[in-house]
């Protein structure tokens, strides 16, 4: 997508150096855009660990090169075992968000456990980090097209007036490798000429609402309106939301979604008045081995400065840090919940929208 | 209440010129403590306009003290006018808090159209401020006693066991004279000795919980968690809440409750988790005029800088603002909501505990 109308994905093959990988990094945005060079299994566990890249297909996509990486980093003599514990050490590093284990076992899978030579196996490595990104887009690309038929229903229903969506979190391109999950069918509406308004939750605490939605909006010119994570419930008892759109870290054969915290809030209002609910995402996001995602999504527990500071640009100019309570205030801080599939209304997928249940799921992925 | 061990209130008549009101100026803390001032009719506007007062009770008192102002303002040619004058000017500050019209009114009563001196009134005037904040405090203090039975008995149940309390922005005893609504139950309980835990939500944007509510926690030494307002439904997912107890700003005679925005929200995951949900306030937030809280009470929408800008404290202690989205973002910031009668447990008042329905009501306050 764009950004300062130049085309960008958020994460890609050096060109002059392909054993270095590019990421754009995310902990700078919105107040500037950086890019930065990841050259080491570690430097990749610290990207995801430290959210420099972050969203469900991008984590899992970083997950993908970064086993090219470890697959550079392997010694001849002892090639799969130092690929399964490279394997091991990524996957460690974020337990809610499903493409993060299932980027890392696709690549063992292809690279482990076979004849062929270590260099073989890189060039292979290589390939399916490139193979896992490109799908990681392709799918994006086809969530929007599938999604953008429900917004086009609205607004016929509404004969062409602004249809107002609400999202959560950012489920954009920057979650991704390119066009985003939750947003891919906002940039199509926007594209088919669509009249829409988006509002954006702030999305505490880490506000990747504020400082990636918002952006990646205005980059687009899509138009929006930032409000805090307190609001959307007002605004759908007041008619003004038409319907609401949020990503997902991990999806149950249920179809229930663990969603950055807060998701499950917006479900419960969309629900009591009934504005439709819909959870985008790729399939790698499913987990089809956990049916109840209440019960059995495990969910991140995250440092508790994340809660106390607040970062942003301060009236020099300068990004800093802001302590939000008293210095003795103790705080706590977990990063997702789950929305069971009752408050769901479709799951959309880049094989299409369906409801969320196994009935469905099942149909739509024969297992 | 407490601050580093020694009582005051938020807010009283100057010990050396009684022509002079003190208040806590509370958009310092929760970083600085710091009095103020306030010696005409326009400080007192300010100081409610700009939130320097908030909180339902306090802002009724500080009406209730704007209104002695006026009348040692007021022209004695021309008294009740100028009075009257006054008071369409504070009353005009916060649209959403039932308690300022109240006080205004109350105040007006008690001054206007009568045949007394213009000094007499003025003696009255001084007399019904005190009378106002003094009633506030001890609404305050039964408010506590009636909700310390519903925590005594959760604590029961649970054998002793930790009382885990959800709250949503500040109605401790910042927002009224002494006391507070929503956190005098549990300074209570504090008191008698209960084991209880408050999961305090930050409450964007201003940001009462983690500056204020943890704050005057802090002080009383109860036990606190700060979370982001998203984290709610999550806890009461897991079984971690064990009661809701928030205040509020106007209660209709259909017991639906407008308080700070994000309170719907809470009380639909708590109704949606079965944990009891209660709304705590003295009788003066309850507005018998309305019955259709959601349609009826007027929603304040505030400036969007407070949606894109945060306070707080810097690493050198410096209290300063940082913007958390994109220079270009649009912002919306609606102040209050408003929770349905039917996912409200109980009301709290100084009279009794007793469910929110138009019946209950009217047995309790017979008009």
């Amino acid at each position: 997508m764009l950004v300062n109308g130049k085309h960008y994905r958020t994460i890609w093959l050096n060109k002059n150096d392909e054993k270095i990988v590019s990421i754009i990094d995310q902990t700078k945005l919105p107040h500037s855009f950086e890019t930065l060079d990841l050259r080491t299994v570690e430097d990749f566990r610290c990207a995801i660990k430290d959210m420099t890249v972050r969203g469900a297909g991008l984590i899992g996509a970083t997950a993908g090169y970064g086993m090219y990486i470890a697959a550079l980093e392997a010694k001849n003599e002892n090639f799969d075992d130092d690929i399964k514990k490279s394997g091991e050490i990524l996957a460690a590093t974020r337990p809610t968000a499903k493409n993060l284990s299932w980027a890392v076992e696709r690549q063992i899978k292809k690279i482990c456990d076979n004849n062929l030579s270590c260099d073989e196996k890189r060039k292979i490595a290589k390939a399916e980090a490139e193979a896992i990104a490109n799908e990681d887009a392709e799918f994006c690309r086809k969530i929007g097209e599938n999604g953008l038929e429900i917004i086009r229903e609205i607004s016929k229903k509404k004969n062409g007036k602004t249809v107002n969506i609400l999202t959560h979190c950012n489920a954009g391109w920057l979650a991704f490798t390119d066009y985003g999950s939750a947003l891919s069918p906002i940039y199509a509406a926007k594209n088919a000429g669509i009249d829409i308004h988006v509002w954006v939750d702030e999305t505490r605490p880490r506000n990747q609402g504020a400082s990636l939605t918002a952006w990646e909006l205005g980059q687009e010119k899509v138009a929006h309106h930032l409000i805090a994570d307190n609001c959307g419930g007002h605004l759908m008892q007041h008619g003004l939301v038409d319907m609401a759109i949020v990503g997902a870290d991990r999806v149950s054969l249920g179809g229930d979604a663990a969603n950055k915290i807060g998701t499950y809030l917006k479900a419960l209002a969309a629900k009591d008045n009934n504005v439709p609910f819909y959870v985008a995402f790729p399939s790698s996001t499913f987990d089809f081995e956990i049916f109840d995602g209440v019960k059995e999504i495990p969910i991140e527990e995250r440092g508790s400065e994340e809660v106390r500071i607040m970062s942003g640009k301060n009236k020099d100019g300068k990004v800093c840090e802001v302590q939000i309570c008293p210095d003795s205030t103790p705080a706590k801080n977990w990063g997702f919940d789950v929305t069971p599939a009752r408050l769901i209304t479709k799951l959309i997928t880049e094989r299409g929208v369906f409801e969320p249940s196994k009935e469905a799921i099942l149909k739509i992925y024969p297992i």
